[in-house]
Order: C-alpha cells, then structure tokens, then sequence
C-alpha cells in the first residue's frame, strides 16, 4: 500500500539559508550529515566530488556552499533520490547533479581515478538473513546494509578516486577497525579521524574519518568533538558548525 | 666516562604516598606511565601481570595499590633495572618483582598462555640506522626503537598471555593505525581505546589502548581525557587519576 507522501522542506543549516526536501515517513537528516562535509579537506583544485548513499542530499547541499566544483549524489532509493532532485532545485543548487543508481553499478557510469574527494554517511549497521528486517522497507535499506555493504563503498573508492584523493566516511565507532582494515587492504590510508562523542563523559558513538587513495601512513586524531552540554543543549563547537553561534 | 648519579626520590602519585628512585641524568617517569595502570581493567581473578618495558616500575607500583596479583617489571637496561629494584624496596611491594632481561629473551623465561595482563609503555619512535643517536645511550633506548619494536611487543605478548587475556599499551596516536593492524595480525583484538588530549582543541597526542587475546571484534573508544586547562593547569580529570582532587 502506498504511503501518503508527508512532506515537509525543513531549513538544513541555519546560517547558509539551505532548505532540505523531507518525508517524515523515510527519515530526517541526521547531525552526522552534517558533520561530515564540514570535516572534508576542500582545496582549490578540488573539482569533482562524488557522494554515495547521498538521501535526500544534505551533503551536497553543504559541501556546495563550500566549494564550486562538481558535485555528484548517488542515490539507489527512488523515493529518496525524488526528495534529493527537489531539495538541489529548492537551492538553485547549479553545480549538484543527483543520479538513480546503485552505487555497486556506478563504477561502470564514470572514468576510474576521476575524483578527487568521495564522501559517504553509509549503513551503518550489519545485516545478515536473519535480521529481522522488511528487505524492501526504505528506513531498513538506508541503515542496514542490505543492498551495499562497508567493502562495496572501499572498493568503488579505491577504483574512482584520484591517486591522492580522499575518502570522507561518516560511521559508528564500534566498526571503526574493520573499517581501518579495509581502507588498508585496498591502499586507501587513513590520515584524519575525528571521534564524535555525546557529552564529554561519554563514549564515542560516530567518527569521521578521511582516507587517502595511495597515501602515506601517518595518523592525525583531530580534536574531540562533543555533542552536548551536560544540560542536553548543543555545545558551543556544534553550534559553530550550525552556524548558529 | 660513568655520569655522576644524581639520584632523588619522588613522590610517584599523591594519594597512594607511593615514592619513586629517579635519576636525572636518564629520564623521569612520565604522565603516560600514570594513564596507563589507571586505565588497566583488573578483576579479582587477575592473578598474573607482566609489565614490559618497566623502567623505574611505575606501572606496577601504581598497579600494585589496585591489586594483590603477582606483577612482575622487565627492564633491560641495568642502571635503570636498579633504580626499578629501589623504588619497590622503598615502597615495600612485595607482589613486584622486578627482572633485568631482554623482553625480546623474556618469553623462554615464562611458561605460554599463563599471564593475565600484559602492559608496556614502549619506546615510542621508530629507528634507522641513519638516525643520529647513540645505540647505547640510556635515553635513547627507552625512546627510540633501537632494542625492542612494538612487533616484539606485540608478539611477546601473543605468546604470554593467556586465552583471553589483555595487552595494554600507551602509545604515540600518529601510530595507531600500525598497532591495530600488528595486534588484528596476531590476533589480538582492540576492544577499548581511549585517547588523550594536551588540550580541548588539540589533536590527540597519546593512546591507552587494550587488546583482547582471541577475543571478538568489537571497538570501545572511552570518554575523552583531556590533560590541560587552557590556563595549563590539570583538568580536574586527570587531578582525579593523580588521586589530588
């Protein structure tokens, strides 16, 4: 049966002006969204960016405020890609195109080492037969991986990054050595992580985390990041990325 | 030409009146060695700990007011094995024991499989041969990686401990990404990381890490510790693990 459509624009971002395509009955954009395109390295000579498992396209939306190369969301879920296509024309969003694909098959669509910053908020939970989990159901597909797992997103990295360029992942942090693993195993090094804690007595929950395709070794653990104040109120560093400080 | 001792004892940590023998011609204990025992899990089935690398046994003392178990420092260098040898006389611990070995050579002295917890505060920096430091210098050996590498380490303690049993090490963070592919090598699993900050906004500088012997995957990272106040005072985090708050 289908779902009456409950679609809302909500503003993603205070201080850019951005607005965001919803539908309360899939998900809302999450802080890690927005985290992450703050956490990538943009340079002048970044000109094609890619994102994988892109929504309804907060990444792109934010990363376009920093920067005038192109943009590409990658999107499997119909649905979800509709909102992604009227969230970028809402922004007049020029330089972000947003394409129906699965990312497994989006090799074949661009030119191997073409980009240069590939950015991914993925699944973030294993899944395996015996989940108990509607295999269809578009909540389950965005945080289960169903349809694209850890190794998949590595390995479409590995092939369409530049030699140089960056993988930005946003995860949980339990996964955090597979994922150290598998960056390795296909020469992508981890050079930037940032761990994301709730409140500053807790365990970390989220990483951020930048790989870079044929890179040296030689971690940076960047300053902690801490979500909230005791009170339950966003701290002063989140605040700044808002934009609302 | 045999350096003039210069020897002092210092209080080791406030609350426990514990009392350390340094000499100021090698090196002082430092917060690292401090973190490190504090951050050990002990339970009351710990019955053997072997402490690699213990200098003038700060670890074990310090581990030796949270324990009753058999804790047992290997320390290469001789000068420093003394003052090791010292500083439990003066704090009569009489569940450290202290050997002047090779960690390299330690494993023919010990039965496989039988120690509870392994700890080490390795030598810190990697070394070549075109490093330019004296192979036979005290202060290098204790920080450069000219007697003992953290594979040594690692497979010491491979061999050493027991199924299940623990390896915790501090270390430099620009490392870490080495240590969790040396440990998932052999098969010691990273289960709990906590990193250490000079200040809020720094970068991570030091690493508490533990890996389990066999044990499953599945990654903690703990709380942040931040060292300094802006003003650089201590925190009161870690006025707490000095035992001053």
């Amino acid at each position: 049966m289908k779902k009456e459509e409950k679609k809302v624009i909500n503003d993603l971002v205070n201080y850019k002006n951005l607005k965001i395509m919803q539908d309360k009955n899939y998900f809302n954009f999450s802080l890690d969204s927005i985290l992450l395109p703050n956490f990538v390295n943009i340079t002048p000579n970044t000109k094609k960016i890619l994102d994988l498992c892109t929504g309804n396209a907060p990444i792109p939306l934010i990363l376009s405020t920093r920067t005038k190369a192109n943009i590409i969301g990658v999107e499997l879920q119909k649905e979800i890609y509709k909102l992604a296509i009227e969230s970028v024309k809402l922004n007049h969003s020029d330089n972000i195109e947003i394409i129906n694909e699965d990312v497994k098959k989006v090799c074949k669509k661009f030119e191997t080492d073409t980009f240069d910053i590939i950015t991914c908020n993925p699944p973030y939970f294993k899944y395996n037969k015996n989940s108990i989990l509607n295999e269809n159901d578009i909540k389950s597909v965005a945080r289960h991986e169903i349809k694209i797992t850890l190794e998949d997103i590595i390995l479409t990295a590995k092939k369409l990054l530049k030699n140089g360029g960056s993988l930005c992942m946003v995860h949980r942090t339990d996964r955090l050595i597979e994922i150290i693993e598998k960056m390795k195993k296909n020469n992508i090094e981890p050079k930037r992580i940032q761990f994301i804690y709730p409140k500053k007595n807790s365990e970390s929950n989220i990483i951020l985390i930048d790989g870079r395709k044929n890179g040296n070794p030689g971690l940076k653990v960047l300053n902690p990041l801490i979500v909230h104040n005791e009170d339950g109120s966003y701290t002063n560093e989140v605040l700044k990325i808002f934009g609302s400080d």
